[in-house]
């Protein structure tokens, strides 16, 4: 089977816009670790994807899921305690308010849950998301998706704050000033619903501000941003899709890294390394408040498979030391990716915290226009070399590097090396 | 671990109002074919679950999953063999203009995707739905889900039309009579819309008609809403959740017995016997218009390992000939049924198909009033004698017995014997 006629038969039932990545698709057959394979035998390193969090057919993840589905596979209005001693697991994990979960399947039913919490416990309709954020595909969840929905289509519940960019706008700054500057955003955002007599029900941000670019958040901002909202009414919901799991290595939760307590989590793709599972960790108050008047069933979420894996994970996470992997090794590529910055003019900013990395391109680096082409070659040129990454931010030109967490220091110097190349070949042909 | 300990555990992290079936919650540990059973060893009939639709821990479903999962387990932006030869395997049991599929997680985001994809291609906005219907749990799909959501908050987009009940109602008429009757209920539906300004988007219906009882559905009835959904603009879509994947034992689809073309399938549940594996099917048009502004992506849906799953559900349908089976064992089913409504005045009402029945307790055949305590008596006494099955309807007066599809008539046998049993004592006790 050619890649060129098993895109024939993918066109003619997916479609001709179910995306795709890379100029040249490329058609796996096999992962493993950090490890893809495609149907040539030829093997990638992953640099690019969360969801493997533990890598590519973790085989304890893999013997957890095996054994549960030769075993048992219900849904929770059986008793089982699979999921009980999961959920308690998970939860450990959390600050004791945050003491109660519901599980359901992926992240955007985690976001629409989340949402329907907020609006039925506060009592109002407003959200507030970013200008370039993308929190799943539902309708409720598109609408607060700024990045792939038309302002016209957000309709009046919803209010989108500047992305923050402190690479461009720090101007000398310190953090307290800037995380000020960035929360009167908020505060302004909350003005302008009450002005049109839209209450606050949340802010909901990505605790990675993934697509928005990965910026450095300025410390104590996600809990000015907190206190912004309670004192409008409002909840505060950290999705930790991105940035949960241990993925910045130094705290298991985005929000617990950048110091805020939030009143709803979101939960998804790295949670079953790859099995559809996904949840929504609150508080018992909130919890009760909702379920009062409304009936959540969800028929596969916290399922025995679901929860197994969602253990097994957990349980690699911990024996394997990935936190600790993932602080280690980050510290190393990020100080592998600053050489290449002194390097290659092409290089902008480079940021990054355990194992999820930035890497800008600008044009110049004293006006910092992105370089949104050369970026997209950078991603290609990658791919032809054995590495896989892709590109987030505004103007598409911000390497996105966030490999399964075993990712070591010898994979880092592959990356590196590697981007090197690609970029010293980019700058002679320009 | 007791019980009642895990039901303490239970309480602590999902919350006290976490469904769960039965007065005296049943702990499961083990599932094979159509057998479950609980912690003490205690094996019980599954006449209920369709999630396990090939049957619980099906060897070939668990093989495919975890060979799958030990290969490779990406998402649909790599190029992947496997997604293409489900999608094409599943598209084949579908008529030719239903030639297109999204794969998402849940049923709910498949009739969010559906919503969506309806109201973007039609530019209209209004959904009709039934007075007693459940299509999933996200803010969308919950406002056409009246069974759960109060009228209140259904909103301007959602008009119910009345439940069906051709056993209280038929007085007399032809099935063309009484299609055309409740077809009108939809016409009328449409007009109150238009006088509120409303376009319509779509009429979506469970095609079994499941939460509102299963009523028997007169020939002709959708595919005259096809119509009156098409005259006005709008689409049909049939939710195949509960009827899909043969069910019904002489289609494999519900609007296929009903000889109405949709323009928009959702399917759920059954899909990957317990997998979270769902999907939308439309047509070529339908996914090109909808895609052409909207960017669709589902980050699990359609993974490497849920088509192998999805592949190895269709595989050991056609191989065990399960939906013949459906049908010889529905047959014997039904007669045994109705010879226990010849014999126990309780029983109001049998109706059914394939392998999905509905039997309607009432306190008086005359009257038809709905017995729903006496049922929930049934539903427990059921499980206490071993078997399992549970209620539906808007009188909860209605057992709902839908077996896994291996059901045979030796289990047939168990069920009718036993409902005949806790029927009898109940009569005594009365």
């Amino acid at each position: 089977m050619s890649t060129e006629s098993l895109l024939e038969r993918r066109v003619k039932v997916l479609g001709g816009r179910s995306p795709l990545f890379y100029d040249k698709p490329l058609q796996l057959v096999r992962g493993e670790g950090v490890w893809l394979y495609d149907v040539d035998g030829k093997r990638y390193l992953d640099a690019y994807n969360n969801v493997p969090h533990v890598g590519h057919c973790h085989p304890r993840v893999v013997e957890a899921l095996s054994r549960q589905a030769r075993t048992l596979n219900t849904h929770t209005r059986y008793l089982d305690e699979t999921v009980v001693s999961y959920a308690e697991r998970l939860l450990s994990t959390f600050r004791p308010s945050l003491a109660r979960v519901f599980f359901t399947c992926t992240g955007s039913e985690s976001n629409e849950l989340a949402m329907r919490i907020a609006r039925e416990c506060t009592g109002n309709m407003g959200v507030i998301s970013t200008a370039f954020a993308y929190h799943g595909n539902t309708a409720a969840v598109a609408q607060i998706s700024s990045v792939f929905t038309p302002a016209e289509q957000r309709g009046p519940f919803v209010r989108n704050v500047p992305v923050m960019d402190p690479y461009r706008e720090r101007n000398g700054r310190s953090d307290e000033e800037l995380a000020g500057a960035y929360a009167q955003d908020v505060q302004r955002a909350v003005e302008d619903f009450a002005r049109h007599g839209v209450g606050l029900a949340a802010v909901l941000f990505c605790t990675a501000f993934s697509s928005e670019g990965l910026p450095v958040v300025p410390r104590g901002y996600l809990a000015k941003v907190a206190d912004i909202a309670h004192a409008a009414g409002g909840l505060l919901i950290a999705d930790e899709v991105q940035a949960g799991f241990g993925r910045f290595g130094s705290h298991m939760w985005g929000h617990d890294l950048h110091e805020a307590l939030p009143d709803i989590v979101t939960l998804g793709k790295p949670m079953g390394n790859g099995h559809p599972l996904a949840g929504v960790v609150t508080t018992a108050d909130l919890m009760e408040r909702f379920s009062e008047r409304n009936m959540y069933f969800n028929t596969f979420g916290g399922n025995a498979v679901s929860s197994a894996a969602g253990l097994a994970v957990l349980d690699v996470l911990q024996d394997e030391r990935l936190l600790e992997n993932a602080r280690r090794t980050g510290d190393y590529v990020i100080a592998g990716l600053e050489r290449l910055k002194d390097k290659h003019a092409l290089i902008g900013d480079v940021r990054g915290r355990g194992l999820f990395f930035a890497v800008e391109l600008v044009k110049d680096r004293a006006s910092k226009e992105p370089a949104g082409a050369e970026t997209k070659r950078v991603v290609n040129a990658m791919r032809e070399r054995g590495v896989l990454l892709s590109r987030i931010g505004r103007g598409d030109n911000i390497l996105k590097i966030r490999p399964p967490m075993p990712f070591n220091v010898e994979h880092a110097d592959l990356l590196i090396t590697t981007l090197d190349g690609v970029m010293s070949e980019l700058s002679r042909r320009s």
